[in-house]
Order: structure tokens, then sequence, then C-alpha cells
């Protein structure tokens, strides 16, 4: 007889690009998601959930021009169904292209404007690196059916609050406001307008969102004929004469020390382009809509030098910035740049209804802002692993049982040692792996005697970090309670005031 | 020249069987989510989140032993990579599975035993029905890596604490326990042991299933011969002889009023099986320590009747039933019924490392237990759309913006209308739309005055609702107020004080 052919063991892996996440890595997301949505809430925001799953054809951009859609996306076609061939679905890969679906979808039953908030996983089919994932959370808001600017500035606004609420100190973020338009009409000022130019508007875009790393002499050579870099490489330039250069330098360096100032250099600068005055007309009304709602310069500024994802926008442009410096891999002082932006972007739903429908929104990066908060000492870590109560005696299993419960009705996290109890090392070595505060200890005697033994873990923890061996023999880090005074003894050490 | 063909109009549509979630459908489940969260933290179970995307091999049982592997999953290939064919990729189906690839790909990492729960949308590729969707929540709790029946008692209890957490009273509910190696020695008693008895042992389980439906005479039919139902249609019975159906009636009808006499009784029943004894043992071992936690038999009890899943468990199985009627939707009243269930198994892990490893867990159906507490009137509807600052004069945004501003500073949910504000009727209707309780309205004369315009839309509505006309034209539902009063006069009519 043949033997059976034995099946290889499965391997224990998540799928390369993807990770998992655990215990606080969940919590801290969680919580900085609630608070997020609360100030979405306050202003009005409704919360929106769309499925993870859309079809291709509405999801746009990644159409099935060849036999499978896989650019960007994680895409399969679903079976036939009789003589009719399946269709084609495949997972969000944002936010923004689900919830113009949505409004094309349900517009007859949601009210106009249709502000929403919406927070959840999108997955990207993309090549992972170092901190690149292919799927991560989105965090965004956006209000559909509204022209006026007023809904741009509203969300810069809650943009600042939000930032303020999931503790970013006033000071320590920036959110920066631009308008395309203004962007269009330096263009055309700078003779950059025409169909055929679109190689060298890239160039430019490109150009000015490297100010930061390379500098207005680095910009200018990549305006110009083009620009070696360190390493010899040569980045062929826009190809702009001195004229058109100074106008885009112009631009570009145009922010002043307040906002009426950048708002009248901007006006200088545009005056001769009806996109471009109209652009700065709409900043203005901006600038002046948040400081009537006391968002100063301090919190939200004019800055011509913001440029995020132009090709996809039609209007104002916002992004928030994170302002001070966090160390890098090597050591190196860095800004800790971008957590957040959008902007205005007009015709997302008119590809469904034919309808051009105006909207705004900005999407924030929960992950980035996690690790900034994470940087800055923020995040809350005092969140303590359970009292582990440890068994003795498994006959006693009961009684244990009971302790936990009674520290559960009190609040306290509480478990009971769960493994096999032979070895009580292991135990201690469990509550110390758990972070616990606290390990009850009770066995025969102390059942008999109506007490237990309270091990002060936390007080044990710095006993063992900073004492000395003097300090370490005179404190007492275990001792006797009464059972009945077990929770109150328990809650002192948890609270500190033992 | 040809025409350029015309790219017909993506439809705006959700995938079929997926569906969108609007504000309270997403608000309430997020809070039951963490209410549940609170519980199970409280219980020292921690936060596990893994992604949505596993590969198909880790979720087994739905090997691509054809050439694509969708039977009940979604799935989709990777591209090639160089020459390696790339991996089969699929949507989770539960977090069962995915626990049990972390538990082996983190061991090492993970304390033991490991308590964890987890939350978030599933994925099942089945034919879509009424209230049967392709994406759902899932919401599981599990202890991996402790063969103690402590764990199962444990979950046991968190299970009734989490119910009366989110809203169902004491009383509305039951966990009802049993134990897979009872019902086996009970098949072995009955002559129903062997490999061959696998059809009659299916028989024997589903027919005890159905005994809410068809009651002790039809259950017997379908342990003996078979039995026809109403329409005619025959099902074909295990073919029991009347000693062997004696025995599994009689199990069926094992429960007692106390759990110690349930105890009793099956300990009779099944005397002569080892495997019987040892599970009876067990129910008795978890009985005595939930009643030692308080946990009595009007939150947990042992029920003989709970076959839930059988085919998976390899132990103690427990399910939650919600007790209260609610109407069927022909006004018929029916109980509600089951809202989670959980039990032991102890070889997922196996597959991946070889070694057994004992878990038990529970899942909670949320979207079952929100219909339910939306059926008793137990979900918050209080919630308020917000307060609508109304548009008289555009130019005028700034001193609206700066009215919201000063709402939300005080907590209030508020937003100014964002519409075209040319006709005032629409932004009222908005209002109205949104269940707004405040609109507030001020033009020039209003600014002039320094005052606003306060418009009470609950009080509207209550009197459009009940009111005799004299009581309406008694009551006056809009007034004006100081500017300087606007947030104290509106949270006097949010919080009932008007």
């Amino acid at each position: 007889m043949a033997k059976p052919k034995k099946t290889p063991r499965p391997k224990a892996q998540t799928p390369k690009g993807f990770r998992d996440y655990f215990g606080p890595e969940v919590t801290h997301r969680t919580q900085m998601l609630r608070k997020i949505a609360a100030v979405y809430d306050r202003y009005g925001f409704d919360a929106l959930e769309s499925s993870g799953v859309e079809t291709v054809e509405a999801l746009g951009k990644f159409l099935p021009d060849v036999d499978r859609p896989n650019e960007g996306v994680f895409a399969w076609q679903e079976d036939a169904d009789a003589d009719k061939p399946g269709d084609w679905l495949a997972l969000r890969y944002d936010l923004t292209a689900p919830l113009a679906r949505v409004y094309a979808q349900h517009q007859n039953d949601l009210p106009k404007p249709y502000r929403r908030y919406a927070m959840g996983p999108v997955w990207r089919n993309e090549k992972p690196g170092p901190g690149r994932f292919r799927q991560f959370y989105q965090c965004d808001a956006d209000t559909v059916g509204a022209s006026s600017v007023a809904a741009d500035a509203e969300i810069c606004a809650m943009l600042a609050d939000c930032l303020e609420e999931v503790g970013i100190d006033r000071g320590d973020y920036v959110v920066r406001v631009n308008n395309r338009k203004v962007l269009n009409g330096v263009m055309e000022v700078a003779g950059l307008a025409g169909d055929d130019k679109e190689a060298e508007r890239g160039i430019v875009l490109r150009a000015i969102d490297k100010l930061d790393r390379l500098g207005t002499d680095g910009v200018r050579a990549l305006l110009g004929e083009g620009r070696k870099d360190e390493s010899g490489d040569f980045t062929k330039g826009a190809g702009l004469d001195n004229t058109q250069a100074d106008v885009v330098m112009g631009f570009m360096q145009a922010k002043r020390d307040s906002g009426a100032q950048t708002v009248a250099r901007l006006r200088e600068l545009v005056a001769d382009s009806k996109i471009g005055t109209e652009g700065v007309d709409e900043l203005e009304t901006i600038a002046d809509l948040l400081g009537a709602g006391g968002y100063g310069a301090d919190r939200i500024e004019i800055d011509p030098s913001v440029v995020r994802g132009l090709g996809y926008y039609t209007g104002p442009v916002y992004e928030a910035e994170l302002t001070f410096e966090i160390k890098d891999d090597k050591g190196r002082p860095r800004n800790f740049g971008s957590v957040a932006g959008g902007g205005r972007y007009d015709d997302l739903v008119k590809r469904f209804t034919g309808q051009e429908v105006p909207a705004t929104g900005v999407s924030i990066g929960v992950d980035r802002l996690l690790a900034a908060l994470d940087a800055k000492g923020r995040l809350d870590k005092t969140a303590h692993g359970p009292v582990v109560v440890t068994v003795m005696d498994k006959d006693r299993m009961a009684d244990y049982q009971k302790m936990v419960a009674d520290l559960r009705s009190a609040g306290i996290r509480a478990e009971v040692y769960l493994g096999n109890p032979k070895n009580f090392g292991n135990q201690l070595k469990y509550a110390d792996r758990r972070g616990s505060p606290v390990a009850v200890i009770a066995g025969g005697d102390e059942f008999d005697k109506g007490v237990v033994q309270i091990k002060d873990l936390i007080l044990g923890a710095k006993i063992a970090e900073n004492a000395t061996l003097e300090e370490w023999q005179a404190r007492e880090n275990q001792y006797e309670v009464a059972r009945d005074d077990l929770v109150t003894e328990v809650a002192k050490i948890i609270n500190g005031t033992s």
C-alpha cells in the first residue's frame, strides 16, 4: 500500500507587508481614534463605515484594462453567475473613493451638505518597505456638497483641534494652507500654463516640494538647467529662464510674518492672473474666518510652499506639520514633519452622476501621529498589567476565582494564573512578563488564617532598579493582609498610596 | 477622425452582499465594542489586531486544491516574484484562525497562557441573504495555552459580565454550558462511538439542536426512522433502536432545577463511559468555580441541549441566549435566541507547530446583540444632531463661525450651514433632517442689536406632535437672546432645562 502523502505544515507567517499589533499598539490607536472622532462629532460630522470591499468599477483609477487589475490594489474576480461574468472586486485603497461612491448611491437620503467622518483600514498592493505596510489606518473627515471655502476653513480648524485633543501642544504643530488656484496663477504668470508645459509644471512642483531639503539654491537650479547632487547624479531641470524662475521663487518665498502680508505679496505676484487672484481671495477669506474663530497664525498659517498632492486638488490645500525635533536613526535631530493633509477636490462624484459635486476633506495619518506622540513621550504607558492571583493549591481554584472576581468588581484588572501551577517561580515570572503591579499569594496556611500575601511588584521593580543593598533589605515588598482587605490593599498599591 | 470611445459611467453601488453603515449604526457599535473591550481588559485579556489579509496556507481549511481557492473565502493570487509563483492570499473569515497563526508565529514573545481579545470585520464569500452580509464584525476573547477548565469558567463569567455591561439586564439572558466529552460519552453509551457511525452521530446532533423547534416527539422521530414535516417532506432519521434513543433523549432532557442535580443526572447517564465521566467532572468544576465567583444559575447554567458547533470543539462549549421575547416580522412573539458562543478547541495551533496547544474562547455576535438592544429600546437614541447656525447674510460668515466655535468650546455639537444660503427655508429643512435641537438665526438687525434668534426645534417637534392648536399658538419656540448668552441658552435647551 502506498504511504499516504504527508501534507507539509503551513508556515505561521503574516503575508509580506502585513503585521500584527499587540496590546498597547491597539489600545493607543483606539484611544486616539476615539478622541479624533469626538472632535469630528463636535463639528457636526457624522460617522460612516463602508465595507473594505468595493467593485473595481466604483473605485475607478484601477480599471481592469489588463486581465487582472492588480496595479496598486488587491483585486479578484467574483465567480461567474449563470452566463454573466463575475464582477471584479477590490480592497479599498483609501476612504475618499468609497465616500464618492456612497454619496452618489445614497444622495437622496443624505443631508446636503454632507459632513462625514470615517476611520478604518485601507490596503495598498505596493512593494512593502521598512515602516511601510500594505494595510494601514486612515482617519478622514470630508464635507461633500459645500462650495464655500468656509468648509475648508472649518476643516483646518478641526484639524488643529484634533491635534491638541490627542496631545500635541499648541506651538508643536502648525496647519499650513495654500491654494491650488494661486499656484495655477503663478504657472500662468510664468508662462507655464499651456497643455504642452505639463512636464515643466511637474518639475516645478517637485522642485518646490524639495525646498526644505535642497534650500533655495537647489530649487533654483532645478527650475533652470538642472542640478548635480552630492553623489554626482544629475537631475534635469525645468529649463525656465531667469524671469520665469524669479516668478516661481518669488511665490515660494512669499510667506511673510503675518497672513495679511503673505496674502498681499501673493496678490502682487499673480495680479495678472484671474485664477490666481481668485485663489488669493479664497486664501484671504479662509484666514479671516479662522481668525474670527480664534485660530491665529500660531496654529494655522498661509504657506505658499505647500504643494501636497496637487494633481488631485482643485482649490485650497492644507497640511498639518509637527514642528518639534526628533532624533533620526543616527541620532541626528530632524523635524517630525507632516501628519495630516487634504484639500478641495471637485470631480470624484461626477464620475458616477455626471454632476460636479464640490468636496473638501482631510486625512489624518494615525500611525505617524502615534509615532509622534511616542517620540514626545505622550503615550500613556502607565497602563498596568493585571493583578495576578497565583495558584499555590489547585484545589483552591474556586477561592482564587473569588479573589479576582472581587478585584474586578472594584474595577481592578485581575486574573488567576491559568498555566500549570507546579513551578511557582514560573508564576512570578509570568506576572513579571505581564507587567503586573501586584501578585497575590495564598496557600493552606493563609487560608487557615484568613489572610493573603501581597507582593508589590511596582516597588519590587523600583527597588531592583535604584536601591542600594541596604535599602533593598530594609523595604518590605511582600506582606500579609487580611483576606477581607485584599481589594483595599491592592487598590492602594495601584494608586500609589501604599 | 474616429470619435473617442465614451467610457460608460461606473455604477455607484456596494458589491452584492456588502453594505454601508451610517451615523448611529456606527457609533452604537463602536460604543458596544468599547464596553466589551473594557470587560475583556478587566479580565486580563490583551488586545490583538491582526490584518484582514492572511495567506490561504495559514488560514487552512480552504487550501488551493483547485485553480482558485474561493470556497467560502475571498482569495486572490499575488503576482509572481522572479520565478516563484505568487502566494495565495485571502481575507480572514473569522478571528480564531488568525489567532492560531499569531500564536504559532510569536509564541516566544507571548505570555503563557496568552489571553487575547480581538474585534474587527471578517469576510465570507457566501451567498448573501436578507440580514446576511459578506462582511460583518466579530468580537472574540480566547485563552491559549491553559488546559484547566478554570479558563472556560472564566470566559463564561466574562461573557455574562459583557452582556450586562452593554445593557442586557440580569434575567434577560442566560449563558448555557455543556461539554463535548459528555456528548461523546452519551454516544459511546448509545453504541454510536465507532468510526462507522459518523453519519448517525451527525443526525443525532442535528436532531438535538432542533429540540426548541420540533419538541421531544419530533426529535424522537428523527432519532428513529425519521420524520415527516407539515409540508409532507420526509427527513431520514438516525435509525436508533428504542434503547439507544432513550439514552439520547435522557441526555437531552437531563437538565434539572439546579446545576448539582443536572450534574448528578448526567453522571448516571454516562457512568459507563470514561470520557463521559471526565466531561461531567469538568462541568461540575466549572459550576463550582462560577458559583464561588458569584455567578449563579440565574446567569450561567448547565444545559445538556447545547450542541453548538460541536464538530470544532473538544471540551466545554457555551452559548449566551437572550431570553426575552421579541416580535418577528409577522408580529408573532419569539425568543431572541443566541448572541454569543464558543468553547474549547485544542488542535488549531498544532497545524503549524505540531504541538497540541489547548485553547478556549468566545465570539460575541455584535450585530445580533445590537439588534437585541434595539428591540428592547436600549440603544441611546437621545444623541442630538448638531446645533445649526443658519446663514442670513453670507458676508457675516466669520461671525457665524465664531458662534459655532463658542458652542463647540462648551462641548456642544454645532455647525454653520454650508450649503447655498439663498433659500432660508432649505436651511431650516436641513436642520430638521439633521435632527438639530436648536437653530440659531442672526441677520443685520440682530447683529446691530447684539442679539441672536434661537429656534427650539425639540419643543417645535413636540408641539407639532402633541399639541392642540391653542397650545401651539401659546408656546414660543423662537426667541431672542443676547449674543453673549448664546451658549448658556442653547445649553439650557439641550439639557432640557429651558
